[in-house]
């Protein structure tokens, strides 16, 4: 049965929780998750609501329209979506192919609710594995030269192809800030250190040359500032001394799969209110 | 400024939240929590509500008689409370102090509101620690043969106190049916292995001889299965095969402290919803 | 450059060490690791101990006589090998196929020095996948009656292609006491729980209905009794009452590829010394 | 039973484990625990010997001499300590104290063997601990001005008292670059975030600021930069969007607490060797 999930912020007062669940009630709807967060210091209120569209007494292409009156009353900055919209992606990526396998193992296992319509690289290595699994593969590669000019390619092909989420699952160049404004909050990325440490490049090599005893991998949305997005998902594995550089790249990529996929399903399952540089995690 | 909160389970339907936050919203109530959640193999739903008093039309003495008629229209289990009311505590130990005095400093520390009143031992080991605290101290030896008349001093002297919550912080006495369902769901224990694995006795001798990679400890509430109440909270370290038993032990007890006394606030905080032998957290 | 490797274990008594790497130093090997523990319960000493050939004035196959008479005077229990020996492994499936999948991947990223060179399943499920990574494929059906007959076709399959390691992905067949004895300390299993707790079938759907916080992983050598070898690695998730039976099997298969993974490399490094029921892993 | 540890670097080269533990075998000695670390970037040898003084031949005293013709050999950085020695410990706090009254506990409780001589603040809040524990307590307020000469103060109060080991229990303030030099490897701190994120002044609320999704803290040893020297331990904790300011700071200081006294704990065992601002962790 489809589901419908609102995602909302707005300043906080009385009565926005009765409003939205009244909207609910008196049309029919069954609430399936209801989660709130008040944000004390910036007095701004979160919720996500959803609920079953069985019995609902608005048509789906309706629902916005009849909502704006209470969004307007509160000013609320929100978002509908629906269980039953499949996300198209795109996966980013250079040449380290272990989240994209990953990706693409928990999409095919059902984990991720999303279909997978896009690979571009800078390079071809990733080109067998989209071909075995039949998704289109675009290779584009950069240089400082040419960056704004293949972007403009890589917009046309993402806009064409309807993308709602891009995944960079490694992918090892900087975007342009028109890129990235182009896709405000559709950006995911997995950088290989526990952010803010170890940003910038070659984290592995700056956590083993500092003596760190635990290294982390961190993703998050893509902003302006390089490696500084609002965080989604963090994860932590102990180290030694007795590690080499190699061993901590291995520990390490098996967090970066299982954090990358935590975050990309954060995502699908509309989970996730990001504001001023933090996010709210609804999970 | 006191706020009110709403712990309440029923069988799952349309218009719940809607009804609770409207009674909220039309006494000029503010939420400041609310957090619901839906077992669907039980089809039951939970819902903790936390809302600030400050302007609400209604009187603290009178929100219950007016919350009833909501109640009983959706068959609510409910319980009220508020969080000015300072719980009464007594804490019940045996030889091993460490889970006591990780309470009193954590008390003393602000993190967790309640009055620690009272404190019942089988030994007189405690004695030291109830002395510099200044906290009434009872030292009640248990033998097969009295346990009984004990645990009705026992009984007494609690109901005596007002005595709203019993912590087990390491108390090594197996209490009668009768205690147990006297203090239903007002008991917690703390077990010093990764339950269900190691119940009983001398868990941490049990995981040294198993080779166990991983010890745990687990917080829970004391049913009348020894070692099986509802689980509230548990955690685990790694250890290897260096660490002697005494390792063990010394490892253990620092993850005893920090899951006991999590439990205890979440318990304090009104956040745990037991049911079917299973606990709701809404931390 | 090949390095040769010493797995010792012996009653402990003084000279040990100096004997074992005044043999090293004699005949001009460098040693470049050594690991050794003292079980003062069992009085027991181990030892692993590698170093390089380079130099080294002992040929390989000469080295385990010359080292006899060490290994008599202290009574050890041995076992030598070398770096650049490939273990041949076999990996048994049934219809869950993420850890098989893993251990292929692992394999090609050469993250686990052995060939993979024969996947066994009483189902046809893995055929592809083997077909994919172009390793020979047996399905061999189970029933009752005819599990002796069908183990003895393994056991010959598995003697003919010379196999060291047999990994039991994901392996939902109970072996007879006659092929788990032929392939002593040479089988290893995943089992997806935190043993001892939960052992037996559906580990999940016991740890949903029990309510645990936590869940886990478990990789063990099989022996006779099911569920109970020697413990080689363990690994633990966070849950709560918010994750639904299929999220806890999604957690948990995440965690079964990282400690199955973890468990086999660590045996192709010749790093687990197991006896009485317990592992010592020097890694 | 009385042990001697050796700790020992210097330039890998083949013989040296065989000549260390012959030294111990031909003087009767039996070897308790035996580690070596080697550092294949900078070809640095590392090991830490423990053996028993049950029977040794040559009397304490003279075990250094003896084995300074080992040492010279192979250009040796080494340290001998015996089990019987009670280092003198010398803890610095300011006004928060659960770091100070943690390591107290543990001290009575015989985890770390150690003596706890003198307690050194800048404030008096932690004079009645001191009291209470009748261990000797110096308030020494520093400002800008007065700072080299407190320090003076400090440093002649330390050596006048023996002490061996500087715990940083939240000791907020920076030492002169001669208090650091004079303490050499004999300073611990412990800074409240997963360094090399958040150093400097309140890692909590930079992490708070920041919405990071895992707090930590970091043990290291104190070297003339700020928050920089060779970490010994660290540790890490979960957190989320619901967790306030004041709660990071709980979660925290249950981290802080145990990553300070594990780092203790292995620096009064000796089982940190530090090297080129890293250590070597032999537990």
């Amino acid at each position: 049965m489809c589901h419908a999930i609102l995602l909302v912020s707005c300043p906080d007062q009385k009565g926005i929780t009765a409003s939205m669940t009244n909207f609910i009630y008196e049309n029919n709807g069954n609430i399936v998750h209801a989660d709130q967060h008040i944000d004390e210091q910036g007095n701004t209120f979160f919720m996500r609501l959803e609920w079953s569209l069985d019995g609902f007494d608005i048509g789906k292409e309706d629902i916005g329209d009849r909502f704006k009156a209470i969004a307007n009353k509160f000013q609320m900055t929100w978002d509908l979506s629906f269980s039953d919209q499949q996300v198209r992606m795109a996966v980013f990526v250079s040449r380290h192919l272990h989240c994209l396998q990953d990706l693409l193992y928990r999409q095919q296992a059902g984990q991720l609710s999303c279909e997978i319509s896009l690979i571009i690289s800078n390079h071809s290595d990733a080109k067998p594995v989209a071909d075995h699994f039949g998704i289109k593969f675009l290779e584009i590669p950069i240089t400082e030269d040419n960056k704004s000019e293949q972007e403009e390619k890589e917009i046309k092909v993402l806009n064409e192809e309807g993308i709602g989420l891009i995944v960079l699952a490694r992918y090892h160049q900087i975007f342009t800030q028109n890129f990235v404004s182009t896709f405000h909050n559709r950006i995911i990325n997995i950088h290989h250190s526990f952010l803010p440490a170890f940003a910038g490049g070659n984290p592995y090599l700056q956590a083993y040359e500092k003596g760190v005893k635990i290294i982390g991998a961190t993703s998050h949305y893509v902003t302006e500032k390089l490696d500084d997005g609002p965080i989604i998902e963090q994860d932590t594995v102990r180290i030694s001394h007795r590690d080499s550089l190699e061993d901590l790249v291995r520990k390490g990529e098996d967090l970066e799969r299982v954090v990358l996929s935590r975050a990309v399903r954060l995502a699908l399952q509309k989970k996730i209110l990001s504001y001023s540089n933090k996010t709210v995690i609804f999970d």
